[in-house]
């Protein structure tokens, strides 16, 4: 039974003079960028939980969202009718992938066991539609911070059984993620993180998160899921402060732990801003660490404190973001992820669909900002040029190794005014929007 | 030539019920907290920069400082000048440790060599002064970031004659620092990152900086200076973005490229907050990671967005910082340093007394609540009985490594219903206000 | 039937020594500061939404609130058994205010007729117990934020038909706010503001905002309300931007549309952070300008960018908090009203006692803090001193209107070299410090 | 004698595809957009104050920038090459209109007579220059902030003195905008505000801060000075609260003391965003306030809590100003001043050029992107559809006050379900991108 009526059986590309708001107009699936095709490079995907579960509720306010598949009231039924309207959508929409976390996608039931069964009951719906139209499962995640009993944390607990209750989850996490073929597994520690230092043992919950995180390495390899392990970071929302606050921390944590060969990071945008940085600024430091793995796409407002997870509308923020992966040599395994939810007063179906194809739009017309950028060097070689000192001279020795303080004094007392040259910030920021308007 | 007039010869210890502006409160140098003096504990330092050179300049005013000292104008003389004043102060203030950058104490010269002659000239007053007053130097530290050479960053600079400049002022002022008999070294990063990624190698910046440290251990060892390298974070001002930009990012470098054996971490109160951390959540980590190594004592305004530099007067501040420092088992051989200059509209000199005093008495007070607070055992019985689970039954074989994602789902499935406990944030902070006022 | 079992049938006052934490430490009802008790000038109030109705839930997790009163599937049923508990709660809390919004009382019904039916019968039951116990209503208000209808807004809201809705259910609020004996009716904009400017109206919108206050004003005149009317500034959350930002904005609203006459303020302390004041800023604007009405009491942390409404612990903000009510000479007919929710992780009934005690403490303690700073005249005394100049010559006529720019400049050019007197920050606020402790 | 060599006696307009970066590729000054020129549009302006007079300097650093006028030693000959330099600038780079505050022009003497008749010295040549290159004055103003007098206001200072020079002050600098042809005069209160309340009479300081304004008010119809009066709000720094926080503060302010018939607002981007709003929000507030005179053009860091005045090149930002600025009707007799620096790291004096003409660009396209959605009414014709129901039926009769309460309590009674529709958020931020890379 289709759900979405009024809208197309495809979302087609009709270039940019189209006027039909249920086209795209930069984003073009088979159109070649430099090698691959538009759909190679971007790997969207759509996220259960805010596009097919979300409700539009917010702290001060009931769910708005018109969503004519929740017509059930048993939760089973319910759980089914929502995997059919999401294939129905992604399927219109034309986007190969998507992700979700365990609890979005079926009920939990009255013990564990039960729930599991609910789980391999959705999943094999899922899989059948999967089988049928060609999408993907881009990664799969545990939900660990909903419930109640991850009220003070899940695999950072005090208490030990729900240690154990996060361990079994995301056992099941993973084995329902291999079934499916997901190329990637997530782990967001929504609550692992403290709410007050009065009351906290952070060296233990640490130790604690590392152990857990070492069990799902061991268990991936006893069951053969070759799938990448992302670990995505925030600094604060839900709790106070959360451990994995950003890259560095991240990469931290996780080089500490002896871990960091099993995981790459998956960057969100909106919470690069929430830490303090820009987006480019995490898929960056990722990127020179080798973790950059996979982007949950979407953009926060900057004059509001919170994750607002808004759809992707900004072409500088997505030329940034395409320029680094492009550098990364794209994200595969990992994709682009609409981690992003419509606002609460777009709650008509059809605002799915602006507001995907809004981002899918920003997200190429990025990609092909950003590729015209790399091919004409102009920001590569104005970096290469900035930097020539270190190629030759007491540069190259500097980064060879071949001096030290003391030949650096010699070197500076014989050396005479030293000459810099300007940084030319403000004609770089011309540049780039000659490219974003031009591309 | 007494410069800081109608001013005690020594500021005394006058307790709560003084009404002596020109006196502490809280601060009694000899008393005894759990087996260790105040001064002990405390080991107030005074900052040079703040304190003797600043002069209230701000980005829409020039300077406002009343400086009696500041009469002559032969550079050399201006700094001899302060020199002196700087003694006259801590003797009459009771503080007996100082920390400066090379270029708060002398000029610079027409050339590095002139320059250098110029430091050496004031070390060798300062030493004097030293010796007749037994005032010690905390740590040394070299300015690379206020000379315009330094527009692009120092050790991260994309010009190598800009870090040769770098690597020679270091050289120097390592030396001084151990001629002086400093307990520490500290390196802050104030130009060490970037304004715009758009012409930005941070790859390079990075490992250059990393080369940079390098260079700066093996010239300590090969001059025998054995005090504490410091590192401290800021993340962002004057940059865009500081590498070091809080204690998690900086521990990720130091273990990157194999320096955290030889650095600690010099932690700030108000860079602490432009991190979006608190204070105390610095210091914890820095703690548990092993690396607390000496405190920056300020505090911001967490309503503004730049280092406002502010004598810490906050008791909540104080009292959580102690709390960190005495489970640090202390600071030695680091210190309680005030980076904290006096409001530009607090200019007289008098000024300069009641706000040391204000954050001499703050920590004082802060160090009795912690001790109390520690001693009581309060909060860390709370604490201990909160993670009680870890230390039997699965969660002690959890801590072990005894158990698996198998063992913890089998465990799960058969554990009946979880029951958490309150974390009681409330009650804990109504018994932080109970030690503050009674302490 | 009790609910709160294991606590006493009042919770009194024991004394700084207490060890009780079911006991007062600062909060001593019937002790005098200053001519009236402390009870007549703190005017405490239980917030029936976050007491008595909130479950715990936020953005990314359910409920966690433990509260046995919780047992009944139908809804009037629960909201009878929470009214039962409300005022179980405050007899044994000593507290003798409380505050509402029409739907924390009693659920909506199928149309607008039932809602209000449903009202009625639980405003009787609640006026049975306010005889009772002699608890009263502090102040009555409508939730006009949580429905869907309200999605775009009430009185701003695009679509008429909400805006006739939220002014029936004004009407119906503002009549059980006057049977009750509310001493107050409060206005909270919670969606009248913008998403963004994209799609809207702003002028037409705060125009309507205008008639639904004046519309309101007549209606209080026509059945006889006497109660006083206020307005609460919050700048942002729910919404993007909200028209009633802060002080100065609702100031300047209310004065454009002449409604100045008929409104005060309701200042909350964590909208005052929200906004980028502090606490004591937004009392302080509201009393200079006569509009100090009424106080809701929390706080927020000031790392995190939304309304966190936690219990008020801080004693700097109390102190200060009540040194501007003071001042205002209290805040009658308007009060104290805790809109503060215990931690998520807080989640035990006995949580509420130890959370509204800390709170209520924490503002006793304030209390007597500036009281004492009132008495000993230190800072008034300060400040009439600074600004003594314009009390005679040049600043008498300043002031008194008898110059202008020919006669000042005059006077400036004749006037030898200006001399500023130090504004003495760091000094005041060690003063501060030591009411704090020692009051 | 010329001082920016290897520069094109005049920057022209290449056209989107020029690769001369010392050329416009948007803005083409005599192009029409919608019956005006775009000269005529954006009334372009150099901020002296930035452009001649600054120097780099940061509080953690010196002055960096390559000037090479500034090579005199004596002040008044220094100043005379600013001047000159002013001009071939303005002349090259085509901006018909300057502003200044009096401090950047002329250095003060020894007395406020001689500084004025430095002042006299050096208006005499800028009005020959005037003459000679047809460029015009947008707007002057007094430097009430940088001289130590001013350090607790000038205004608003608790010193009488310190009044009566700031009044001696302005009195001159209207004088000498009134002698320059100057077209609005500006206030912009750098240090009217607090730093504490602890030492603060708001009350006065604001009382006096009026007085000061109203004698403004008659000194100009005094000496027949027609220009328009603007007053421009930022929130905080230098000082922590700033008495002009925002539009609709200083909007409060002006009517409560009678003032808002003389005076207009000057936006600034970057003070909107400090004080927690977009540029359009503040664009928008006066706009329909009536209140909106002219536009301080240059954006900020919202990553950054402090004043960056970055040149403008977010063309998001200049899209959305310009679109309030054409539905004011433009900004006549204000304009569009560039109060934006160069970064200290772009010290060359070329990158002058580059920074206004991205600015230029920027807001070139800004207005064409505006002007063609405005033209097409996309936004617009959906606000109107969106708010139709205002305009018949209960609606109509809300807008008309036709009826109250009770009428709407009636109507709501008998109202069925309401239905709202989505405010489609997405789906316009698309339609702006859509404009922004074709228009």
């Amino acid at each position: 039974m289709e759900v979405f009526k009024n809208v197309p059986q495809t979302i087609k590309y009709e270039g940019k003079d189209s006027d039909n708001p249920l086209a795209f107009k930069y984003y073009n699936p088979e159109e070649k960028v430099g090698g691959k095709t538009m759909e190679e490079h971007l790997r969207f995907s759509v996220a259960y939980w805010h596009t097919l579960t979300g409700d539009g509720s917010d702290p001060f306010g009931m769910g708005t969202m018109l969503r004519p598949w929740d017509t059930a009231t048993d939760p089973m039924e319910l759980a089914k009718a929502r995997v059919r309207a999401a294939f129905e959508f992604m399927s219109k929409l034309g986007v190969k992938y998507f992700c979700f976390h365990d609890r979005d996608i079926a009920p939990e039931g009255r013990t564990l066991a039960e729930t599991n069964k609910n789980l391999d009951e959705i999943v094999s719906l899922i899989k059948e539609l999967m089988d049928e139209t060609g999408i993907k499962l881009l990664w799969g995640t545990a939900n660990l911070f909903s419930n109640p009993r991850f009220v003070h944390g899940a695999a950072t607990s005090p208490n030990a059984d729900v240690f154990a209750y996060a361990a079994a989850q995301v056992k099941k996490a993973m084995e329902i993620t291999k079934e499916l073929g997901g190329e990637n597994y997530v782990f967001w520690g929504g609550r692992e993180g403290y709410e007050t230092l009065l009351n906290t043992d952070m060296e233990l919950e640490q130790e604690n998160f590392a152990r857990f995180l070492h069990m799902a390495v061991d268990y991936a390899r006893e069951i053969g899921f070759e799938g990448q392990f992302l670990i995505e970071p925030k600094p604060k929302e839900p709790t106070k402060h959360q451990y994995d606050f950003d890259a560095a921390t991240v990469i931290s944590f996780l080089k500490k732990y002896d871990l960091d060969k099993h995981f790459k990071l998956n960057i969100e945008a909106n919470h690069a801003t929430l830490a303090g940085h820009t987006f480019q600024h995490e898929l960056h430091v990722s990127r020179i660490n080798g973790m950059l793995g996979s982007v949950d796409a979407n953009q926060g407002d900057l004059l509001l404190g919170w994750d607002t997870d808004q759809f992707p509308t900004n072409i500088y923020e997505t030329t940034l973001a395409m320029y680094e992966i492009l550098k990364n040599g794209g994200l595969e395994p990992g994709g682009l992820n609409f981690d992003a939810k419509v606002r609460r007063a777009s709650f008509e179906p059809v605002d799915l669909f602006y507001a995907h194809i809004a981002g899918m739009d920003a997200f190429a017309r990025g990609l092909k900002v950003a590729h015209k950028l790399l091919e004409s060097g102009e920001l590569e070689d104005f970096i290469s040029e900035r930097y020539k000192s270190y190629r030759n001279g007491i540069g190259e020795k500097i980064v060879k190794g071949e001096v030290g303080f003391k030949e650096l004094e010699d070197y500076a007392l014989n050396n005479g005014k030293i000459t810099n040259v300007s940084g030319r910030q403000e004609l770089l920021e011309s540049i780039v929007n000659k490219y974003i308007i031009e591309a």
